[in-house]
């Protein structure tokens, strides 16, 4: 039997452990509506719209970089756990306890893996290149995509409003302005109309570029 | 309110069926043996394993066309369903039930990216390219692993024999020799010498990279 390197062992060691992102659950409902996504799932899902979508980026983008960045980007929530875009006060300790997170979670690969991924998982958050923008807006419209095809479940459940979710969706235009008006005139402004999520805005608050009611 | 293009119409349209492959249940439970994988779930782990791993591959290979490779392989088991590996009856009809999932599922696509992932799918099935073999490598190791990690549930409920293990697992060392190896030494011959895999093969039958017992 021969000897297993360390790398090879820290490796898989990380490997198994990230299957814990299977039982991290988010408040979004899969399209039957039936049960709630997980972590793993929802990496997919968006792993393969990088790969469909890709050619609306606003700038062109490193697909292999971007679909790297999508498949990694929730891997501390192992550890901190998922928290709700609309949640105010998780929101308030988040950062802090996924730094956390990600230093216990990274460790478990050699040094240079190691620096990779949480490389990746930094650019994801920070949303400053290209690649990043890209995959925010990816992580921004596949919820809404599956909202949409709930009829909504997960807003009504929370009353979200409209604010929230505008300031939610902040990076989606700057990843890709196409796929921004999909999402806003497929998703979210049939939403509101339906009265799914809750129109808190004054026509003189609402974007610039949202339609105007007759 | 922008008319959607074509292109992109048919592009969501695949985007959304696809997220019933979370509904198609595989075999494989996950780590902490409470449920079973599904095809999405599972999809996201070979595209990790992919990422950290892909160093071990015999030939090198072109790490975004393996990942997509694995991100794609079990879409056809969205219409098809998945058929166990040690199902034999069920793989009797196999090819030609996926056959018929793949031209109804890639037709909701443009004809390109059409094309494009159905040779995908097509290439990991045919396993004769470096990137299909360290995918089929992948797609065998990530089960053998969690299989190993519930000490054997799944192999102890289907009673599962050395000798079909062993056909099924031929083509990992076509892809990784080194991950080969891993998966024999650190997984197979401990799940037979605990008997949770049944040994049905005499000393003389076993393959000669097998271990010997004392």
């Amino acid at each position: 039997m021969k000897e297993l390197s360390e790398r090879l062992r820290q490796q898989m060691a990380f490997l198994l452990e990230i299957d814990k992102e299977k039982f991290i659950t988010r408040q979004t409902f899969l399209s039957d509506g039936k049960r709630r996504e997980n972590d793993a799932e929802h990496a997919w899902h968006l792993a393969m719209m990088v790969l469909i979508l890709g050619e609306y980026a606003n700038e062109k983008i490193d697909l292999l970089r971007t679909v790297s960045m999508v498949l990694a980007h929730d891997l501390v929530e192992i550890y901190a756990g998922d928290t709700f875009a609309y949640d105010e006060e998780g929101k308030k300790t988040q950062r802090q306890r996924e730094e956390v997170a990600a230093d216990r979670l990274f460790a478990l690969l050699p040094e240079d893996q190691r620096d990779a991924l949480r490389g990746l998982w930094e650019e994801f958050e920070a949303a400053k290149t290209p690649e990043a923008a890209f995959a925010r807006a990816m992580d921004n419209l596949q919820p809404t995509m599956l909202n949409a095809a709930t009829d909504g479940i997960s807003w009504t459940e929370h009353r979200t409003k409209l604010s929230s979710v505008l300031k939610r969706q902040e990076l989606t235009p700057v990843g890709s302005k196409t796929l921004w008006e999909l999402c806003r005139d497929q998703y979210l402004v049939p939403a509101v109309e339906r009265g799914k999520i809750a129109d808190d805005l004054a026509p003189e608050e609402k974007p610039v570029d949202w339609p105007q009611s007759e």
